[in-house]
């Protein structure tokens, strides 16, 4: 891919359009801009300057310049990414929007609200919580994560068995399209059958269809009633195949998600102190809602029931803030274990979930690897993240990883899943997407990119690659 | 638009293709094939041959031959569409899909369901429900419609305030594209972010985008417990006006249906009976689900009240089959008034519809319209149906229409509607689409199509012009 550096002429005009203060060159700045939350040094790469859009107008001006000189434009949320997405794998400008951080509106009545994409989801949470009403996109990250980056990526999190991922919490988008203009998207409807549905379309491109510089969102009524049980197994396979059966009864839990045994254990050390079960115990976390303190009892009954006869040693009403400090704990405890971490995000269908746990533990012991696992098991969605211990050579243990992640791949496209549950292709992904996915699909895809990006401007080389 | 002419060497090929008996070119099938439900003979338009494909190879070599030869191939399901989507205003071939009928699994443990394009609606619907399952599209027309007709428009119907439209009960689709290969987009997954959403795109796109030709789609847990019940009102905008009021409550209806008082009376005079209220009521109809007899009891409590408090002179329970006959003798009963009828499917914002409903009416007595209007209201979606009278002369009659139609979705896009809830924009509603349609997302949707579909075979002229 050819592009023009980022000379003084192109400098000079960006300064024009933002203002010198939203021009960054320095070499901190760049540094800080050339990652997203993927340690490995090999995913970082150094934008030629970064850029920090304050509105819409200077978003379109920032695109339309670049289509003019040919550069790349890589948008940036938080950087909370796990998959390179952000990265500015071309150089050219990192495109900020950090600063455009306003939440427009609330209306409570409607029950919507209008946000900028720098905000961040908790902020949108809480202020929407006052009002009565709840978000219901709630990826891990939320205290750090913006709600431009999760509409980019499709961000899923705890929530998403009741009430979708970020997809579909969203009314209606507006977006700088690939060549600068100003398009909206979607619209504040419960339905319609009005041409093609662009704003779907373009929520999960990661940045290559559109930068998103506002969404209308969905707000639901905060329920009222709710409480959180902990099933304790012993057999991981138990646990997870408890989850259709749960699903099967037409409970409907707002989230359901495991924990193994090593990595409870993880998250033990980490807090420092003593977890329920944490002998041999596997976690299956069940959040359910109810209209009344009656229909709660009443699933909280059925799911005892449900747990108990699917091989659960203990089932617990558990401490919402303990037992929610012990599952977002997850991605901290594995970090203080070790900075070389490779993070699995597979996903597949939540009957084939028990064959595929079976299958990761299998891959896991013949290719000696250090695991721990968490799981939006309501989703079929497996977090396995890969330690390097001290004592293994990084080469050595990279082959393992990759020859585990083939055979895993193909385990997991044979039972009808995928590769990405909620993290996104981004860079990190793109040549395993490349072999796992159908051609003609690929076909599709990049057909459409090339249609409404011609200059292939927006985040290139990202998901796939044009030619 | 320029295509090729179906002659003796394109018939030959396409008998080899599909067999004799499937290629159909007689005066009265060519007639047959000609239209949907829309009656104006102004919207017909004779096809040159029809082809009935009896499985995808069948269809993939045919949208192949089309681009070798460049005629245009216009897919249909049961033509009962309401927007001439399966008319070929070009010419070329109807490729009819009603062979292609086969429910091929029906799995009641992991809730899905693999059909054929052509399996009718109410069959999917009552041959899941024997399994104690749920496919929660449902479509007034439900009887005669087939699903792959379901998915190429996004229908709608009855339930979509709790389910969502028929793009939200698909997990996968099976096509044949623009190009004549065969691609699955989406899988049965709760959630992935593995490349671009290309099944959400394709569905609702009318059959310009691909051919469906196989589906996987999501069943729930049948609810044990429903209620239905009826809301008298004297006042039109109060009974609207109620429904923004059940969601801010919590309650997630099954369906909020409305009717006015004059339809009520018109079903009245088809069904040849008396209907509770109809001297001078107009009518809520709220389906809600329980998960046990005590829940439902709340749930119609609370409703009651929202009801009563919003200037219901009175709510009942309903008894399910003769509320629903009523609801759903809507269309024959206009059709019994007036073979000459013009059917609006605007949607709007559920806030903004007793405003809506308002502007309808004061629309009506200004255009002296004669109207039948029921609506699914929970979802801000309302069928107003314009008759013309005997007396009226059809020019004059539809002058008034067209000038209605011009002021009503200037009022519905100024607050925040679309044109098409879930009749689709097909041929009918092209030209409005491109009026109030914002050039930029129209130019999204071109490029899209002109990059997926370069030789215009797949149903050209429908949504919007290609040039």
């Amino acid at each position: 891919m050819e592009y023009t550096k980022i000379n003084a002429e192109i400098l000079a005009k960006l300064v024009a359009l933002v203002g010198a203060d939203n021009v960054l060159t320095s070499d901190e700045k760049l540094k800080e801009y050339s990652h997203d939350e993927v340690t490995d040094p090999a995913y970082h790469h150094l934008p030629e300057a970064v850029v920090l859009a304050e509105n819409t107008s200077q978003v379109a001006a920032v695109v339309k310049l670049a289509n003019e000189f040919h550069f790349p434009v890589v948008p940036r949320g938080a950087g909370t990414g796990l998959a390179c997405g952000a990265v500015p794998i071309y150089g050219g400008i990192v495109l900020s929007l950090e600063k455009m951080n306003k939440i427009i509106e609330i209306n409570d009545e409607a029950m919507y609200a209008i946000v900028e994409p720098g905000v961040r989801t908790s902020d949108l949470q809480k202020a929407v919580d006052a009002k009565g009403c709840l978000y219901a996109g709630d990826p891990c990250s939320g205290d750090s994560c913006f709600i431009g980056g999760n509409i980019a990526t499709n961000a899923g999190g705890n929530k998403a068995v009741k009430y979708g991922t970020t997809r579909h919490q969203i009314y209606s988008i507006e977006i700088v399209n690939p060549q600068g203009k100003i398009v909206n998207l979607g619209a504040r409807l419960k339905k319609q059958t009005t041409g093609y549905c662009l704003d779907q379309l373009v929520i999960g491109s990661e940045g290559t269809l559109g930068i998103i510089t506002q969404a209308t969102v969905k707000l639901v009524a905060k329920p009222e009633f709710s409480m959180d049980l902990l099933a304790i197994y012993e057999s991981p396979e138990d646990a997870i195949g408890t989850v259709n059966k749960i699903i099967k009864a037409g409970i409907t839990p707002t989230c359901v998600e495991y924990m193994d045994n090593i990595t409870i254990k993880s998250v033990e050390r980490y807090l420092e102190t003593k977890l329920q079960g944490s002998d041999k115990g596997n976690y299956l976390i069940v959040t359910v809602e109810g209209t009344s303190e009656d229909d709660l009892d009443e699933k909280a009954c059925t799911l005892d029931e449900i747990c108990g006869e699917s091989g659960a040693s203990d089932v617990l009403v558990a401490e919402p803030a303990r037992i929610w400090q012990t599952r977002k704990a997850f991605a901290e405890a594995v970090r203080a274990e070790s900075i070389v971490v490779c993070k699995e995000d597979v996903v597949c269908p939540v009957d084939q979930e028990p064959l595929l746990l079976e299958e990761i533990l299998r891959l896991a012991e013949k290719y000696n690897l250090t695991t721990r696992i968490a799981s939006h098991a309501g989703d079929g969605n497996i977090h396995l993240n890969i330690l390097k211990q001290p004592a293994e050579d990084y080469d050595e243990w990279n082959a393992r990883v990759n020859a585990n992640q083939q055979e895993l791949y193909a385990f997991i496209y044979a039972h009808g899943g995928r590769l990405s549950g909620e993290h996104g292709i981004g860079y990190k992904r793109k040549n395993l997407m490349q072999q796992f996915t159908n051609p003609e699909e690929l076909e599709m895809m990049r057909a459409i990119k090339k249609a409404l990006d011609p200059n292939n401007i927006l985040n290139p080389g990202k998901i796939f690659d044009v030619e």
